[in-house]
């Protein structure tokens, strides 16, 4: 099975604006988990999540299974952090037994997509959620798919799982999300795949001041919302878990390392020690996703874009190192 | 004039070992300057000095002969931070009126080395003396050249110039300034240009080894050998002065950025607050030439290294996040 390869007929990547900005395509199966007419039913055992370790998108929806403990009721498939040696944007059940998913008997996630939609002619993504009695992809909406597992899934929560959607909360969360989406964990992508130094620097801008916002925000609340662990921080947390690792070098956002963030580094290290977030991060897989196999399409090397960062006027702030010597005087002895 | 490429008949450029790792090509014009039969006279006037501010190697000559006051008695010329646009290792004067050095009339810097050797197969490399009376490359020693500038020079040094290379301290800079050479100036680019992971990985792991050293060492050190500036300072500067400017993303060098070493990052600035540090450094030029136009040989693409930084282990350190709420279970409200 042949998959069609993300470009318009000129060349560009249909995600590149005029601009040289990334534009994210539109996910295609989104139709709701719940129980009205048309919504995807929820029921034990009939549905397999996929993911790839290395995505930030399939990675929050693995977290959130995790921490409500929805991993009997929704089984998981994995899909290497390495693309294909072919020149395709796929992804591939290489890391199991024969190179097949045991349970959907694929080689690479484009056979679902296609088998459910002929016509699907984008990237294929992760997360994706197979429907196993109809054989086919029903959920790929990896903004909505954490809050249903939250809100529609409940009746298969574990006991005592954590409220990381509260009601009462949700309208605050929904805006935070919807900011950390645009600038923070779509902000990183922004950076990496921009085809114009213009709109790399305009992504860098807008990701960097709101991380400055965000590091004020964590000075005074353990979490986003406060003592405890929402949707929001999980959203937050795998853009953070990918920034050293992975974005720093292979994005260009370079003005900091999240380890010069005193309050985003240690917030990200108290819900990496967190049941459900560290032991589901495999920086090894990040690495690898990043560095050796990202690309939305395959001539991405042909587009040089300087990094912004860092920032050169920190190299007059005041050093104290002359506390250490006798005189003042560096050059006379 | 057509500039030989620096290929083997393999494939692989000649400055890199069967195993992957760099090998730098060493220098061609050797001759030291001084007053005997067949040394190059130290005479005012008589060399131009070719440097790019993007260069480490040229950097330092430049720093030692501001620094000395040797403006007036060693002319300067600059090359392009960028390469030619042809698939060619070389170096361009297009920062001059008609893209030609006013004082050589070259617009290539291959023109002057093969005008002197024509036989020369490996890349013109800058800092290069120009004997302007023979017309002719007669130095481009850049591991010795600063310390011609400090002794062979003297008569010609400002009025009070310090002195950077004292005698009775020479054996030491000496030894030092090996050990920062092969670890640190050249360990970067052993990182950077390797051509397997492992070659990579143990420049790595040497450099960052020594960069810790000399992190405990400029502790309760002003500089490198206490309260004044010696040449050794100036070679350490130049490294640093480009690491998170440039090494970190473009060389792979990530287990931590400068600005994550207390001491070294307060040396630098230390170091970069003084004349002839600071105000002959080129961020930006460093930045483009590393990001856009650094190569050994015009295939460098084809060769993916996996970054080893930053260090996973980190993630797992106390982050004291807890007192910031008041119930120890992050979950339950």
């Amino acid at each position: 099975m042949k998959f069609e390869k993300s470009f318009s007929p000129t060349g560009k990547p249909q995600e590149i604006r005029g601009d040289g900005s990334f534009q994210r395509q539109i996910n295609r199966f989104t139709t709701p988990f719940g129980s009205k007419e048309g919504e995807l039913p929820v029921e034990e055992g009939r549905y397999r999540l996929i993911w790839c370790p290395a995505c930030p998108w399939a990675h929050r929806s693995v977290i959130v299974r995790r921490v409500l403990g929805l991993e009997d009721a929704i089984s998981l498939g994995t899909v290497s952090p390495l693309r294909p040696k072919l020149d395709r944007v796929d992804w591939e059940f290489s890391l199991d037994e024969n190179g097949v998913d045991p349970v959907l008997g694929i080689q690479y996630l484009s056979e679902i997509y296609l088998k459910t939609a002929p016509d699907y002619a984008g990237r294929p993504t992760v997360p994706v959620i197979v429907d196993l009695k109809k054989g086919e992809a029903v959920q790929n909406d990896y903004f909505h798919l954490t809050n249903y597992f939250e809100t529609e899934w409940v009746p298969f929560h574990k006991k005592n799982a954590p409220n990381l959607y509260p009601e009462e909360r949700r309208e605050d969360i929904d805006a935070l999300s919807d900011v950390i989406f645009h600038e923070v964990n779509n902000g990183v992508y922004k950076c990496g795949f921009a085809h114009s130094q213009e709109a790399y620097e305009e992504a860098y801008d807008v990701l960097f001041n709101r991380l400055d916002e965000l590091e004020k925000r964590l000075a005074t609340k353990r979490f986003l919302f406060g003592d405890y662990i929402t949707d929001s921080d999980v959203r937050l947390y795998t853009t953070l878990a990918r920034f050293d690792a992975a974005y720093v070098t292979a994005f260009n956002t370079n003005r900091n390392v999240l380890r010069e963030f005193p309050n985003l580094w240690g917030y990200a290290r108290d819900l990496y020690q967190t049941p459900g977030f560290g032991d589901t991060t495999d920086f090894d897989a990040i690495k690898r996703h990043y560095h050796l196999s990202i690309t939305i399409h395959p001539n991405k090397e042909e587009v040089k874009i300087l990094p912004k960062g860092p920032v050169a006027s920190e190299w007059n702030t005041p050093h104290h190192r002359e506390a250490l010597s006798e005189k003042e005087d560096k050059f006379l002895r």
